[in-house]
């Protein structure tokens, strides 16, 4: 195990109705507050209502930025940024599942920066400081409620970045299951898949001897896997869904890198791939992540013996670690498959044009992965196993 | 899953040689330090010198509270609490096991209020301020490096109690694997106890459709199981002492209770046992919990088989339930034993002399429990089972 430091300082509010703390939680920051969200469900299914009905009983100023995309662009981080300046924003409210969230963390280090927020997702600039936020999460997927992380992308460039700080952890994330209860079915997968690929980045590990963070990592892959299927037969199973909602949760707030070198290739690949092709997050993921998986699993055998073993059942009897190894990779692939998610790039309308581009850009800074160290031959190797 | 709040203010700075850092994380709280810690094992050891010198470093002026005892009295609490009064502490430093953190809190808390620090024990006053503190831990047991709790006993009137306070989590805990690798079988074996002892608590509850929550606790039990037989092999085995740290820290920072009913009826026991006659903690619950669990199991046999199945491996074919479950009973405590951990209270000397007043005192405030509520006649019947 590697040394590490776990410090999370959001406070997760979890359950039906745990929207009445609202006031009580957005008080200390101030009375001034921007509302960002994303297209009309959040109208359509009332929730905007109570959120406007809890900030006028506060006393609370509100502003709104909406329409934010489900790949946050770059040009919404900015105007969200000029309403902030405008209108003195103390508290930023996100509404919404993890673009929202991205979007509003973005805003909130670009509104007290005097440069390009872009300069954070370049290494040009590191926030020294913030607006607060808070969240509403209405999907189960890609953690941001509960982490310091934001994904930003730049249509001009066609460029997709990360930015991150301890300043953008949110101070509150309010998780209500009735929330997701009308998520459509692609949006479920699409989340399902962003969850169990953010477990598979930290999992696929070189780092010998953490034992505890593989079964919590097993435990939340299970636990999405059996929760997923449950929730696609029934949108309506509230238990299932906020199964789904916590395994999403604790897959990206901090429990699983601890003292593990974690991976993250894969994720680098498919930013490439949805900047240029605006393909949702978790569809490229399905993609990529099983054929990455293939081309790497020989790097440490034991591991992906024990994925499959451990997450899949795989029987071991009469066969090599290969053959199991393996079999734990086409169960990956099935389970995808099973949900409803694309298996190969072909059928998203994605071909070989652009992946000298995608893989240029991968490795721009440097070589990517660790389970792994890809370089470009690798990333072009791997697209190419995902036509 | 019920609904639930997670917030854990601690920053936990782990691994080998982190105590460089230690100036650096007392330095935002002041430089009037109170050190608090045990016997002569951090002076022979080497650790006292390192920490008296990143101190003298840092320019603080530090007092010393030491002997502080294996279940921490009311007594030296109130020393400490004078110490702090009289030289104006800014800040609270242990270095310990879980008691002397244990202790660092009440002192924390006592030091800025008025009144008697028992009463935070008692539900007579509740904690509004307490002085920060940090830990450097060197034990892997109770997990208070991470949380807002302490036990404290008051020997006068042989009584051991809890106090809590989100103002009482360390502001950081270094832990460093290192530090334990000099502690004896007896004191590691009465810690695996403990951390074990603490999942049990959390893991079997009545709260239905907690399948997350029971992963992680079956990871947990997974990792001290296996790292508890290497450590007490060779005791010098860095990656198993982490491991048991590590699981040590989740079995009682927030991680497994969130959306979950715990007990705790057997702490409470222990408690009420340890009161009068003052045995490690790790010794009574290593004698009680198996047969709780006996005394119990029915209420919910679907969980005591999937304990004995996912824990223990049990293997089910040709078995009844409750066969299977038994058998998940049996191991715990073949376990214990095997760890030479005592499996009866006639083991460390303890007759049925006062099992009328341990009663008496579990129920004071009420039935305890919850997987089964347990009434007087329940708790002489668990003590009559431990005999």
């Amino acid at each position: 195990m590697n040394g590490f430091e776990l410090y999370n300082t959001t406070r997760l509010v979890f359950g039906e109705g745990k929207i009445d703390k609202l006031g009580e939680l957005i008080q200390p920051f101030g009375k001034r507050v921007l509302l960002v969200y994303g297209g009309g469900s959040i109208k359509k299914f009332g929730l905007y209502e109570q959120v406007k009905n809890k900030l006028s009983a506060m006393g609370a100023t509100v502003e709104e930025l909406s329409g934010i995309e489900p790949n946050p662009r770059l040009s919404t981080v900015n105007e969200g940024i000029r309403i902030c300046r405008e209108n003195d924003i103390q508290f930023i409210l996100a509404i919404g599942g993890g673009s929202v969230i991205d979007a509003a963390k973005a805003i909130a280090a670009g509104a007290l920066y005097d440069g390009d927020v872009w300069d954070f997702t370049i290494g040009k600039a590191v926030i020294q400081q913030a607006l607060p936020l808070g969240t509403l999460l209405t999907l189960a997927a890609t953690g941001s409620e509960m982490n310091g992380g934001a994904v930003i992308t730049n249509l001009e460039t066609k460029q997709k970045r990360t930015m991150g700080s301890k300043l953008l952890y949110p101070k509150f994330s309010i998780v209500d299951p009735t929330y997701t209860l009308t998520v459509p079915a692609n949006q479920t997968v699409n989340g399902i898949v962003d969850i169990m690929s953010h477990v598979f980045e930290q999992y696929f590990s070189q780092t010998p001897s953490t034992p505890l963070q593989d079964r919590f990592a097993e435990g939340i892959l299970l636990t999405v896997i059996e929760n997923g299927e449950r929730v696609l037969a029934n949108s309506q199973d509230y238990d299932a869904r906020a199964n789904l909602l916590l395994a999403g949760t604790y897959a990206m707030n901090g429990t699983l890198p601890t003292g593990v070198t974690a991976d993250w290739a894969t994720h680098v690949i498919e930013h490439e791939v949805s900047a240029i092709y605006d393909i949702p997050h978790g569809e490229g993921l399905a993609i990529l992540f099983p054929n990455w998986m293939k081309y790497v699993y020989k790097e440490r055998l034991e591991k992906f013996v024990q994925y499959a073993v451990r997450v899949w059942n795989v029987e071991t009897t009469g066969k090599t670690e290969d053959e199991i190894a393996l079999e734990g990779i086409y169960a990956t692939q099935s389970y995808f498959k099973k949900l409803g998610a694309p298996t190969c790039l072909g059928e998203v309308g994605i071909d070989n044009t652009y992946f000298e581009r995608m893989a240029n850009e991968a490795v721009q800074f440097g070589k990517i992965g660790n389970f792994k160290k890809l370089y470009k031959e690798d990333v072009l190797r791997i697209l190419e196993l995902s036509m």
